[in-house]
């Protein structure tokens, strides 16, 4: 039984979404006004673990993930480098689409807030027709004491510590937050009821998650440092518009990126850029990092840790390679010994403890030791040369790597048509100057690995046989 | 809730193994005396389907196929060859491995006869001592009066219909079937405490599978013409020796291979061999069209029905590519369309249609109704240059295709790198001809598709960057 540490009750809980098999997930991406660094990729990736996970549990699960492309960030980011906000954060949306793909996180729906200004009026205009909010010179707010379970997430009861967005003035309270600013001059705005103007950060993810999740779903993903005040006042929206409690079912945090014990922040300065990383690693040792930390833990970053990341993929790749060939080469046993036998079932058990680890709230570290279980069993399959070991460890990767997707090589299908295609082309130009033996080396070697040339006039078409 | 139809029970049965999320499964495999033909094939990718969607579900299967290497057939298949039973046991052993790798049926353990001996033996030996079985010249017996259950499989209670082997003169009874026979001059022999002989058929796979699954197991399956009398003796044995009952909590039986509406047999000699099936067709192309009959059916074997299958994978196939490279493309919208919302939610009510078709006792077509329905909603999605419904269309794809297996273009991992050694190959010999412009054209563009060229001396090294 899957049990997820919900924020909201501050324990342990059994996951039961609202309409099994169905898992609605809303995770908070990115402000789009710079490179996306190491702590975002952290988050991301750990969401994108926990959607896998659940999908082998036989859940099917559709990830929302937004995309905050208006905000004061992005708005100074523009000024600064004397461009249009939507410059920034187009560049940046499509810079974290790209390194997200890269690393294999592929949210079902990437909403983005300008394109939903819309939805974010009506969203305000019924928390003012309710009476939740209130309309003044430099905005709407949300009247935070209208709401009566303010606090429940972040277990902050003491109203002096919920002041936010203290530089406004005409606030009833210093805890009310913004639903939509006025915008000021040069800066960007949409029409609205109440002024020109944009909508505040909260507002946004109440609204998307609704319109893609319904007015209640399963789980609400982020970082650590988002829980105050920005899912507190998601809840607070949320319950107050659609009258539901809970809105959304299980809260789960992800830890801090830290470098040398520090969080990693822009404001830090302690950064490391995903794109950086990149160049200098594999995204599949990214990857496998990122999920040798248990997600809500701390993870310290070090370029060590990437570096011994390095090598233990390249050590567990040996194995699972070593290990399809030895199944490969297909020599099933007529009888097996009380030892093959017990490590078959030995098999079964680690596959057991990946589970077990994984359904104490998704314990990647544990999980990762039961997957070195496996792989030294794996090892002693291949000393034996025991084809049924080597056949059962398999069975048991697979299935785990449809969660972690660093385990098995690289599949390269798009690749092999490219290498063809060039090779196709060097023989066209062979062909104009007359070198026929080399030409004709290729066509024969080609046919070999299973490739037919088929010369036309002047161009020559290819089929896998 | 997964159901499947019991045989024992003659119902549809809610499916709860003995010791989940383990479920041990037994499949009456070949006796190598011949081609495998496609008959055998149906059952063997049935119980492969019915494996994989047992993982899908969250089970580990321990799957064990049988291979009888010894048997009358083989022993005059041998004789009328001029060639020595193990000759012949060896090569359809062999090709039989080759087949069943190539359609991906790919049991855990292959136990086979004439390597278990002693533990037949012992099991015979075992019966004896409690009064189950008895010796004669002729070999050892079992005593069907002994047994109080039999005839419970088969539902045949008449004794008079139990009549087996009725060749032989000296058994108690003419229902008693061999668990042991003394070997005729010129047949081959090994040793027992009753006289120089063979095992009968049936004791084979009572011994291997309680060796390798434990003495009671979740799933027996095998073809319908095996329910009487081998299967019905399986269990008379069983229960005999091990005092459990039921010995197998679930038996599953395939339905006939049919050509004309006549079983396809041997002995009726109707049949296609799955080797020339496989000159014609692709193996993809036999594993579907194997896949589209419900596994308890008739299936009508036609070489038009083979083309109808060639074309609808080639059709599903072409919708798969496409939608990769829609995906590929990674162009998310910023909002969706209430259309496009439906369409998500749709994809997941069709992912669970196919839940719901094989949950009913794997049911396949149902199944593959489902999957063209995903298909449609992929084409729309390519209409409709939809990034969103293209992805979750191909997130339900690949979960069903962990169970069909056909889906997604094969992968060619290991030819990419055959490609890139004949272009360094080619480069080579193009520096020896002082072509450099060419030998730089193929560095460029393999610096291109992310491979590095290192040039020493004479050879050149090639790596992935």
């Amino acid at each position: 039984m899957l049990k997820v540490f919900n924020t909201l009750s501050r324990r342990l809980e059994p996951f039961k979404p609202l309409e099994p098999p169905l898992v609605r997930m809303y995770v908070c991406g990115p402000t789009v006004y710079d490179h996306s660094h190491v702590g975002h990729a952290r988050t991301w990736v750990a969401f994108d673990i926990i959607k896998k996970y659940l999908m082998i549990k036989g859940y099917f699960v559709i990830h929302v993930q937004n995309i905050t492309d208006i905000d004061d960030k992005i708005i100074n980011r523009a000024k600064e480098e004397g461009v249009s906000w939507k410059d920034i954060a187009d560049k940046y949306t499509a810079e974290y689409f790209d390194l997200m793909a890269k690393l294999k996180v592929m949210p079902n729906i990437n909403p983005r807030v300008t394109e939903h200004i819309d939805d974010i009026i009506e969203f305000i205009q019924d928390l003012i027709e309710k009476g939740y909010a209130y309309v003044t010179n430099s905005g709407v707010y949300f009247d935070v004491d209208k709401y009566p379970y303010y606090g429940q997430l972040s277990g902050i009861k003491d109203k002096k510590m919920w002041s936010q967005e203290t530089f406004v003035k005409d606030k009833k309270n210093p805890y009310d937050f913004a639903l939509w600013k006025c915008a000021k001059p040069g800066e960007p705005w949409w029409d609205s009821p109440w002024c020109k103007g944009r909508p505040g950060w909260h507002i946004e993810c109440s609204t998307m998650s609704s319109k893609y999740l319904g007015k209640q779903f399963d789980i609400h993903g982020g970082a650590r440092d988002l829980i105050f005040p920005h899912h507190e006042n998601e809840i607070a929206q949320s319950e107050a518009r659609f009258g539901v409690r809970p809105w959304v079912k299980y809260w789960l945090h992800s830890g801090y990126m830290t470098m040398k014990g520090e969080k990693m922040s822009k404001s830090l300065g302690n950064i490391v850029p995903l794109i950086e990383l990149m160049k200098k690693y594999d995204v599949d040792v990214i990857r496998y990092w990122l999920s040798t930390s248990h997600y809500r833990s701390e993870m310290e970053f070090s370029w060590n840790a990437l570096d011994e990341a390095k090598k233990a993929l390249e050590r567990i790749r040996i194995t699972v390679d070593a290990l399809l060939k030895e199944v490969e080469k297909g020599s099933p046993k007529g009888s097996l010994s009380d030892d093959e036998i017990n490590k078959i079932y030995k098999a079964y058990s680690l596959r057991n403890s990946f589970h077990e680890a994984m359904d104490n709230d998704f314990n990647t570290p544990k999980a990762w030791a039961a997957v070195h279980g496996l792989l030294r069993l794996g090892n002693e399959a291949l000393e034996g040369e025991s084809y049924e070991t080597a056949l059962i460890v398999l069975q048991a990767l697979r299935e785990i790597d449809r969660v972690f997707e660093v385990l098995f090589p690289p599949q390269r299908t798009k690749d092999v048509e490219s290498f063809i295609e060039l090779l196709v082309e060097v023989r066209k130009e062979l062909r104009k100057r007359k070198m026929w033996d080399l030409a004709d080396m290729i066509r024969n070697e080609l046919d070999k690995l299973g490739v037919a040339l088929l010369d036309r006039s002047s161009e020559t078409e290819w089929r896998f046989k």
